[in-house]
């Protein structure tokens, strides 16, 4: 979907707008309504049954998002988290000076000095792009990172953490105490990270707070047996860094077996690829060939990172590849860097193991960006010719065109829409059985009364509702209903009772499959 | 429970811990592990159920935690949020001036100016609680917010928000547009609210970053009925204003009927008191006689709130009734002052009724105070005599002392334990178990290994897990289990398949109940 006609959508129907509207907004902060909100806290439990499910010696905490100087001091955000800032002298107008030079066909300035990059603005002597003025500065570091006061004597610095992860490597050693002593251990951390970026833009994609799912597997790089064999034979489409250096631009499907035999990259982070595939293209539903891994070179990536790839996946409302999430190998820099910062040895023996001070592979995955390209691959017009009609298992076939949010049912907003036929005559009941769906199972649904039944489908296939249950005359009688299922518009009469059997697992998003 | 023994088993059990704790920890944060992250969620949701389960038209919604300068200079937390913060001359320590009086024996202080307690505190010339020194200086007003430079240019101000309410009011128009165009309408936000507390204590209670849940409900107050008959004979225990200037400290008892009807008290109030009575008692499941609501007197209470009464619960581990929840009657404070200064019109017109700038009535609870007091209040010690068995539909009787938290189901952090009897026989098929029950009904289940069943059956008693489920030969035979109950220690044994049936209904919190 174009960019305009999601937006406008995702307003109209309470999935999001801009934070303080009354106020005239507040630049990189969006609100969640109703159904944002529900999407969001489905989308966060979906990627914690796959990921945090990958071990069961894994687990989702919920550090503070305020941390103290040192801690940043020691992670090196203070020093280094910074973008390089340009201001027009002449309108004020702040830009970031990357984003400048790319916009203006500069590829591969991603990690450049400040200093290097003042040297290319200068060679192009680019107009300020808001007011036109030649005015613009050279570009200087600022660092992304909100300081606070934190206490009463304003003499202690704190900082609203830049990344979710940070909380995660402070708890190592209370949750290697909690856990099994046992690596790998993984700590997953759902919550919000903020940076106060130069030029927040394209709504979701660059907030000043913004939710992370992140995955920090701590593990003995001498010992991290994964089962390669059960994804050796998934198809990766990656695009290498040495390929990309001979201009490649689109990826290359090469096997997670042959990555590690051929690619020169360990089982443990190949295996680790295949699982981010996976779960994009089975649990998230993205068609497979929008989805790429995208290799950093030693230059972009962080100078920590020994192993980086970006999950990018191309979206028609941002017009190219997005960043959606990431898998980075990054040592034993952070329990290396905050056990000194902490004077505390972080090194651990693993029952019936050596003593380690373990490695870290990092799973991101960007929770915003991905609501947002939920809404871009699964939100669609269709046509009636382009609709699948709807005679199946009897019912009216439904000709009109209309637009359907074809979300995977265990990550739609509401589950279940109950639908009187006639409000005056059904709604006491269409109260009735939506009551007892969630009392018995937890179901969420909506029993929708304005309007004819038509209109109540097309809000409610437009809002995602897998599944509409219809309450008419026979249902008095005989205790049975129609159930609408929303992608095919297909409609089955079946008892009351059958129903919460027939729609139950859906509602459960996927978890990895092991072998026995 | 007491307090060191509750923090303690918090601790070990991974509920939570002090944030940064190897950097030697954050005054005021903390992060909560596994456990402590899954019961949050489960209250987060078991609130949600119950109060936006209030009416169809009422709604949770997610909004920024970071807010414009004009926002809280509108709500009136830039000039007045602020507590009064005294410096010892010698030591440096900070305290609230209102609580070193309250400490000392003087009562009815709060909300008294910095200049009147300052007199109080000369009268009293207290030495510092820390050092000993009689070096306290005045009171200062120190504002509770945290600031931030937001935006590259440094000149934008925007804070923390230091409630979620806030928001709930920001989206006020928006959430017009998407819904019904009807009053009452409720907006409900869960999430983050930041106080640069001076004096953080008491772990969960007095927090720099804590997690609040609140229903915002607007309405015409003209025009706010509420069925009172459902909850007329429900008796609230409440401690009147007047009755505390008369020296009353213990609350009496009286029908929410009677409170409108010789109380002065409007029957939407009195009728929401009730509503949040019955959450405490029928789905947090706490002893009717620790709760009490405690009527705040025009001096207590912030000038716009009309009517105020506090929940509080008497708890042990902090020795006293505690605020964990209230209930606000804010006027049209809130509406009318972020219509001006915004310059926005707030009033609405309801589908054939009249333009009114609505009332806003706000429902608050504190998320992490309730899971403190869900460990307060439900972990208990049982000596043998004390259990109650376990003989009940057959099976083996437990005779151990032992600790167990009787959350309510739909509280608990796991749901469900299968448990091979021998781990080298049956782990393979409680493995299955396990899977099946997540794939077909999303249940949270864990495997314990290691140490015996009745080690196993311990540790998940103490984590509050509902139900143990046993495999063992007879399982691997005829395809039945053993399924025991926590609080009980009852064993039956049943067929796999009965078990999801068996349980499911548990796990889904309480909805009010409305007569048709």
């Amino acid at each position: 979907m174009q960019f305009e006609e999601l937006l406008s959508l995702f307003k109209r129907r309470g999935v999001l707008w801009p934070s303080a509207e009354i106020y005239g907004g507040t630049a990189g902060l969006y609100d969640y309504g109703p159904a944002g909100t529900a999407l969001k806290r489905r989308l966060e439990a979906a990627w914690s049954s796959w990921f945090v499910g990958l071990s069961p010696n894994y687990h989702l905490i919920d550090p503070a998002e305020i941390v103290p100087e040192a801690v940043v001091r020691s992670s090196g955000h203070l020093a280094h988290f910074a973008d390089p800032d340009v201001t027009c002298g002449k309108c004020g107008q702040h830009f970031r000076a990357d984003t400048l030079l790319e916009e203006n066909g500069v590829a591969d300035v991603e990690g450049l000095a400040p200093e290097v990059l003042g040297r290319m603005l200068q060679e192009k002597n680019l107009p300020c792009p808001r007011c036109g003025e030649r005015a613009l500065s050279l570009p200087r570091a600022f660092n992304l990172m909100f300081g606070l006061d934190f206490g009463a004597a304003g003499k202690e610095r704190a900082y609203l953490r830049p990344e979710t992860a940070q909380g995660a490597y402070l708890s190592f050693s209370r949750m290697w105490e909690v856990g099994r002593n046992q690596l790998p251990l993984g700590i997953a951390v759902i919550g919000k990270a903020y940076r106060n970026e130069i030029a927040p833009r394209n709504v979701l994609f660059r907030m000043r707070a913004f939710t992370q799912a992140e995955l920090q597997i701590f593990f003995d790089p001498e010992n991290f047996s994964v089962p390669l064999d059960e994804v050796a034979g998934e198809e990766l489409p990656c695009l290498r860094a040495k390929d990309r250096e001979k201009g490649a631009t689109e990826p290359t499907p090469i096997r997670a077996g042959e990555l590690v035999s051929s690619g020169g990259i360990p089982s443990f982070y190949a295996y680790h690829l295949a699982m981010m595939l996976r779960f994009f293209r089975d649990v998230l539903q993205y068609p497979a060939d929008r989805v790429r891994f995208l290799e950093k070179n030693e230059k972009e990536r962080a100078f920590y990172n020994r192993i980086h790839f970006d999950a990018e996946v191309r979206l028609d409302s941002l017009g190219g590849y997005k960043e959606l999430g990431a898998v980075h190998y990054r040592g034993d820099y952070d329990l290396s860097r905050h056990g000194e910062g902490s004077k505390t040895d972080l090194r651990v023996t693993p029952t019936g193991g050596k003593t380690v001070l373990p490695h870290v592979l990092e799973l991101t995955f960007g929770v915003d960006r991905n609501l947002w390209a939920l809404g871009d691959l699964h939100l669609r017009v269709e046509t009636p010719a382009a609709a699948s009609g709807g005679a199946a298992e009897g019912g009216q076939e439904e000709k009109e065109p209309r637009t359907v949010w074809a979300l995977p049912p265990y990550l739609a907003p509401m589950q279940i829409a109950v639908l009187p036929l006639i409000r005056k005559v059904h709604a006491a009941k269409a109260d009735e059985v939506a009551e007892r769906l969630r009392r018995e199972d937890g179901f969420t649904v909506v029993v929708p009364l304005t309007a004819s039944v038509g209109k109540r489908y097309a809000r409610e296939d437009e809002l995602a509702t897998p599944f509409a249950v219809t309450i008419d005359n026979q249902t008095m009688q005989d205790g049975t209903i129609t159930l609408r299922e929303r992608d095919s518009r297909a409609q089955v009469r079946l008892p009351l009772e059958a129903l919460a059997g027939r729609v139950r697992s859906k509602f459960v998003p996927p978890r990895p499959t092991f072998r026995a």
